[in-house]
């Protein structure tokens, strides 16, 4: 938090009480449809305190939502209404409980006011007070998301099977305005394709008796239409809802479609992420662990909007004491805790980091509890052990949590040394998982690890493999046998998930197969724009068309057209064909290795830390330069040191 | 739960929502004062269920509070329309998420309805739905508990001060009609006294610019004083709110003074409890584990109204978690658990058992977390040792608190056995916290229990020496020392909260010492009906007069004038003077053992569990008629079996 005046609650209460309402946000054709999982809110009675030895006399007020008052030196006052300090120590605390929402306080005043300083305490346990930059202003209500609207104005509009069908050429989330005309209501049939509006019975959003006067929920969308309407009896226009967020970076190059891509993607990105990362505006509407933990990588190259991560962070987490795994998922919690060490090399935000450090301690005590004596992680009854819709040998104990678990303590290590924290017991536990991990699960003939050792099949698919390059698990000659015996092997089952392609291509790219991942991009993204695309799917095949391109877990219009893990060339492209990363935490230093190749021409601008880098390649000559100093160019084997406003110019 | 159609929810979440409610229910001039303590809140996202075998097909419409849809055979279906089961298996589940209340369900059908049989879940643990009487109706919402109304005229009216002054002429717990005449808006001051009304600037609830359209909050009051306004430009009526019960028991004697205490004692407890056991009605209104402990007894003898008991055990526990004691307090937290064997004493309720025994025994388990190597509770950082407002030696461990811990380990040791559950472990705990308590904390020398034996003081206080006697924790003859030694020794300081005075009443009965108590009850209490009481007061120092009265905690109106714990005659009439206790839980057996010395002629009606027992007194003539089997009568040495119908007629 800046130091700035803010309204103030329990930290993280604001993040659980809107990830709830978040949760409860899906809706299939007519039916709410909460998520399957435990749900925590906020605290609901919440206490602030501060003390403030003051040299004069002072005046300010408290505003809060919800029902409590103000004590100065133990003496009760009024919220609401003008209070004043004496000089000397004063000790003020605001009591405030709010029956439904969430309990925060707004402090205007000179000196006494609701900024940086104060501590809020459940009750329980007592913690610096948590903002959000969204709400600065007394007049606000952090209970109320203050979406920006803007009117969309449909491309085209045409009369078909008997009614009458809006493009708006783009996904919307948000509302409608209807203006009817010789009729009184109307059927709204809403698509994310053409196919599934028309499709009147089975569209996945529809709302019957619509007159000018009802209030239509917000949806997601880019179709809609109307049935049994004759021309110019019905206009409508889209209100699209968003959180205005900067897009810090740009990517042009010499090749239109992957400039395509990467504009979709980041159009895709910034539609699915609002106040948190969501797997997609229509479907599930959910705060997934693993989808965010993605988003996190794909913001870092676009946004840099640290504000989502934390959020998604918080709101994920839930309260303290932890019921099950995060969206019951065991690997979900794990990528839960390592996307906090990506947070946290983004954006060194060390306060953040003591607010989140003891939830993450707690999560990995719970991981701790169900290791065995190999120090393996098990999945115990309820404990869904997901790692990826694929055929893994799940029997006993599965390699890809194991990769998981050993990166998990090198998150808990490097997050407990910047706190000064005495980790030195994860040191231990990850020695003896290490040396567990090769000896039980390595597979020395294989040069690869095995799904399970238990049930003897020595099965080997891709996903701890592709772990254990991300996580740097292995040396580089057993990184170089996974690539040679895994990941370019077709013998072993393709990866079908976008989900885990995600983690395949970050690993290739990182073994250095840039050329392969650009063609999948022409290919799978490419693919997608040449069906129409205007943001990314959950899922693409290009070997199906027509309405079979919409199915999805059995349902005809179950598959999501703006899914977050479809922007993941945002990241690719940045991390390894620009190739910026950050060396250390914050960007203090960074490493631009650009693997351009694939580009004659290109000009970006991609986000670091409190500033920007930007990359041009005209022909053989690169040109770099930065915003601020720490970073090295890395080419062809040399390095140039990349100093604020002084251009690093390589010619070939 | 009765086999009838009831809205369901997840077990305790009604109770702990409405207890949140309940517990952000106090008012002080003008502002909100939420109770200081850590409070939860029902489950947001609930899961029920239930398989049915079906003969033929059925339908069904299933209500909801909040988002979410029906799951037949895993297929979605709509909420609030409906729907068909067909003959054959049938699983249904319905699942409901609400963002701001209770998610709760209501089932209309033949066959598939919500009564008895369904499972509800919270995606960590599944138990048997929850439902509570006051809830039948599909029209109804357990969000909104639905008081009765009852218009109350005011008794007499006067133009004082310049303002005019209403006396309700009894206490009000509810809001106010109001007709202005040539006056747009007044002020309300209210007073539980006259005194208090009177006094516009500190009288502990007003309401500023008070217009005929006004809201106006619900409060207790007997006085109205509205300051500034002529005599007929302002009519007031009161609108008392309440939820109708059933006073079970009738008490008439020779004796007005006596008559008179048990009917204000049973006005004082009604109005003290309708959802739960609160403190008082003006203030706290919160729900204290020590009070409601304490209004159970009472309300044995009167009302039986074991709902009210269920639902305060419930909303005291809350979720299952353990963030802190019971309000705080150490002591309230084990009454808390030996209230529950009360309950089970009174009502035999297995069913309520089974719910709350997993409550229980995680909070058993919280004490043992903090005992010693002797098995002596101690207090942590943030607990609250209380036991009594009185000069306890509280240095180390206090006998008091080791007392109750004993009674704790009885409860879980008897209930667990009622349940059929392993609880032998607290039988070799209770035997190691037994022989420590008599090695360290008996005294034979002063024939009493010290407060403690760490400091060194062998201080005596009264309270650890009660516990002792009401917990049959001595055998008789250290019984009759402590009587001797503590209980009719004026050395000893004497208990000065009303709060004690119940246990001190309580262990005098049981000792056979009912004519000091009847003096007692004609000073104390009638002294307070000679100062004009129509309720039960929170304290009453019979040596103060005129505004001195209302003073408690520095606030010169913080007494409560109509306070639960002032409802103790009840109990103490009813348990030692008329003598009726149950001897197996539910009254399955139990005993009447008059002692009626001081009154000539006496008509009294104690319920039982499913019946009553008359008893009546006519100078030497004792009759006594129960409406069921199971009794005794114990007179004189004698016992007679008291049958269903059959009159006992002891003369003397």
């Amino acid at each position: 938090m800046a130091n700035k005046t803010s309204w103030l609650w329990y930290p993280g209460d604001f993040e659980i009480h809107q990830g709830m309402l978040q949760n409860f946000k899906r809706e299939e054709r007519g039916m709410g449809w909460p998520a399957y999982w435990y749900i925590d809110d906020c605290n609901r009675n919440v206490n602030f305190k501060r003390k403030y030895n003051l040299t004069s006399s002072t005046s300010f007020t408290v505003y809060a939502k919800g029902t409590g008052y103000v004590d100065i030196n133990g003496t009760k006052n009024k919220l609401n209404q003008p209070l004043t300090c004496e000089a000397g120590d004063n000790t003020i605390q605001v009591f405030v409980g709010s029956t439904t929402g969430l309990p925060t306080i707004f402090i205007e005043g000179d000196v006494v006011k609701s900024d940086d300083g104060w501590i809020a305490s459940n009750f329980v346990d007592e913690l610096p007070a948590g903002s959000d930059p969204l709400f600065h202003d007394k007049q606000q209500d952090p209970n109320v998301i203050e979406y920006q609207q803007k009117e969309i104005h449909y491309v085209s509009s045409k009369a078909v099977n008997g009614g009458m069908l809006f493009d708006f050429g783009r996904a919307v989330n948000g509302t409608l305005n209807l203006k009817l005309t010789d009729v009184h209501s109307v059927t709204l049939c809403y698509g994310e394709s053409e196919t599934e509006a028309l499709d009147v019975e089975m569209c996945y959003y529809k709302q019957e008796n619509v007159t000018a006067a009802t209030d239509i929920r917000k949806r997601a969308f880019r179709f809609i239409f109307i049935p049994a309407v004759a021309k110019n009896s019905v206009e409508v226009t889209a209100i699209h809802e968003y959180i205005p967020k900067q897009n810090k970076a740009e990517f042009t190059s010499d090749n239109a479609v992957i400039n395509k891509v990467w504009n979709v993607s980041a159009e895709t990105l910034n539609l699915c992420s609002d106040l948190f990362f969501i797997d997609g505006i229509k479907r599930d509407r959910w705060i997934w662990a693993g989808d965010a933990y993605q988003a996190n990588f794909m913001n870092e190259y676009s946004f840099f909007d640290e504000d989502i991560d934390k959020r998604t962070l918080l709101a994920l987490r839930g309260q303290n004491d932890i019921k099950q795994h995060i969206d019951t998922i065991v690997d979900y919690s794990m990528l839960w805790v390592i996307g906090i060490l990506n947070h946290y090399e983004m954006s060194k935000d060390k306060a953040f980091l003591e607010i989140i450090y003891p939830k993450m301690k707690s999560m990995v005590e719970y991981f701790v509890a169900q290791t065995n004596d190999k120090g393996f992680i098990y999945g115990r009854e309820n404990d869904w052990i997901f790692v990826d819709w694929s055929e893994i040998d799940k029997e006993g104990t599965v390699a890809a949590e194991q990769i998981l678990l050993l990166q998990v303590y090198q998150t808990i290590l490097a997050c407990g040394k910047v706190l000064g924290e005495d980790v030195t017991e994860y040191n231990t536990k990850y020695d003896q998982l290490y040396q567990n991990v090769m000896k039980y699960f390595w597979d020395e003939e294989k040069g690869a690890f095995i799904d399970s050792y238990e049930s003897g099949k020595r099965h080997v698919t891709r996903h701890a493999n592709i772990f254990a390059i991300l996580f740097d698990m292995v040396d580089e000659d057993k990184k170089q046998s996974i690539l040679t015996n895994v990941l370019l092997n077709d013998q072993i089952t393709q990866i079908t998930t976008p989900y885990f392609k995600f983690f395949e291509q970050d690993a290739l790219c990182k073994m250095g197969q840039q050329h392969r991942v650009y063609q999948v991009l022409l290919d799978y993204w490419g693919g997608m724009l040449d069906k129409g695309a205007v943001t990314f799917w959950e899922e693409f095949d290009p070997t199906k068309s027509g309405k079979d391109m919409y199915e999805m877990y059995g349902d005809p219009y179950g598959k999501s057209l703006c899914h977050a893990w479809g922007a993941s060339p945002l990241y690719l492209l940045g991390r390894y064909f620009v190739g910026l990363k950050p060396t250390k935490p914050g960007y203090e230093t960074f490493e631009v290795e650009p693997k351009l190749d694939e580009f004659d021409t290109l000009h970006s601008v991609m986000p670091v830390k409190n500033g920007s880098v930007i990359i041009d390649k005209k022909g053989k000559t690169l040109n770099i330069v930065a915003s601020r100093n720490g970073g090295t160019v890395k080419y062809g084997g040399h390095s140039y040191p990349l100093n604020a406003g002084e251009p690093v110019t390589i010619n070939n």
